[in-house]
């Protein structure tokens, strides 16, 4: 925390942090393999972004304050999830000037996924609530993530996985912290940022790699009658990387089984960040 | 925290509370008069229909905490943030079971307004971006608040005092932290719940004041138009009480200048705050 090496069981940071008090700030969560963050500066320039369109001063040395704990830590395989917030303050929404920004590196152990979500893939229901895409914060990866936690908890009471967010105009978005992709007649299709979907890290590496396998990807508006029919589907997201989608709501998606274009796009992901391979 | 009085200076907070990472917790701002906060009830229903709907167990004893932090600072006049988290835990959206959340009681001394506010009263910009009425936490008051403050921030670069929220279907919202009311041909105006408005509790004292007046009072869908073509326009919020609004983006309400309604009732508002005593 601001470059002092803590002891995980805290406390570690003021009550009156506007991070914890208005969910002033930002954050990224990075995975770590043999020691290294796979798109370590992707991740920095989106937090860039933000920080920027909160007006909260980007502390220089955040590259070396990840480097640091990954010496000190000799991590290997992690999470690791860097925060920024405006800092403490006192009360009211205004933020005042000259407050010290809170800087928070924090190595977590890589969660473990169920092998159900990988290997016999994800069940999706659709939230109740909508995505706002004309939100302040829209593209945005702020520390405002209660509607994700909220969406989580409906989906798991459906026993579903994870739950996928309409916008406020119907159409997909994303899922409560991953990225849709869909395989459509043999086009990847992934819905854009206008329908308030995050710009990921692991959406553009799966972009880059249909690129580079000459698969026809485009970024377009998707309908939920037309994910229900694609022949398959995945989720993108830095920890669980590729998952297979398998279900949304009542609807099977293709065979209702992870499909050949989703594995092969997930080993060629796992090669980049894992083995350090490019695609075949 | 957790009833344990610290210094100001802090730390108090893990920095893997989930307050602080995902926003995943509510609050109330209550104000603090003659030692007593006013409409104490109303606060502590409804920061628990939002741990309800969060599904954060609440914690039995949030009055007597309040009342102890009272006793000890022997606050008179203050303002008083009660934020609930679901507590520290590790990565990932999905809550963990068995957290113990986090009970914060601070103790602000109550924000001075300038007397332009009061007096000259507020104008506000309409934000660049929309309320979600529709979202998974429309209604209660979570720690989410990153829109609020880009709205703030925007509202201060044009000039303006606040920034006025429009919903996704364009009708009028509530500010940044205040609800909005509108005087229309003898009529007290409001957004209804379903435009994304907070269900404020100065908001609910001053339909209790209209109609003690003999006031018609209803909520009612606003349109930017309505506002801005009103007889007289105030915002309403626990620490800032009734606001004169006297502008909204380039137009001028009323007389762009405090209304003899708004008047009535502010004086009401703080008889009963502050003074104790009923309506006249």
């Amino acid at each position: 925390v601001n470059g002092r090496r803590l002891s995980p069981d805290g406390p570690h940071i003021s009550g009156s942090d506007r991070g914890l008090t208005l969910a002033d700030g930002a954050f990224e969560t990075m995975r770590v393999h043999g020691g290294r963050v796979f798109r370590l500066d992707a991740h920095l320039a989106r937090l860039t972004r933000a920080l920027d369109a909160l007006g909260i001063t980007r502390p220089t040395d955040l590259g070396a304050a990840i480097l640091d704990v990954l010496t000190a830590e000799s991590a290997d395989e992690a999470s690791l999830r860097l925060t920024v917030t405006r800092g403490p303050s006192g009360a009211g929404v205004m933020p005042v000037p000259n407050v010290q920004p809170t800087v928070i590196v924090a190595l977590n152990p890589r969660p473990q996924f169920s092998a159900d979500m990988h290997e016999a893939g994800i069940r999706a229901s659709v939230a109740s609530g909508r995505r706002n895409e004309r939100a302040m914060t829209a593209g945005l990866k702020t520390l405002g993530y209660t509607d994700a936690v909220l969406a989580l908890l409906e989906a798991r009471r459906a026993g579903a996985h994870d739950a996928l967010f309409l916008d406020t105009d119907g159409h997909c978005s994303e899922a409560t912290s991953s990225n849709l992709f869909a395989c459509l007649e043999g086009t990847l299709v992934t819905p854009p940022l206008s329908c308030g979907a995050l710009p990921g890290i692991t959406r553009a590496v799966v972009l880059e790699l249909a690129a580079r396998f000459g698969l026809p990807a485009v970024e377009r508006v998707l309908e939920l009658g037309d994910l229900a029919g694609a022949d398959e589907a995945f989720l993108t997201s830095t920890l669980r990387g590729l998952a297979p989608l398998v279900r949304v709501g009542p609807h099977a998606i293709g065979r209702g089984e992870p499909g050949p274009v989703t594995r092969r796009l997930a080993d060629a992901y796992i090669g980049l960040v894992v083995r350090g391979t490019e695609p075949r």
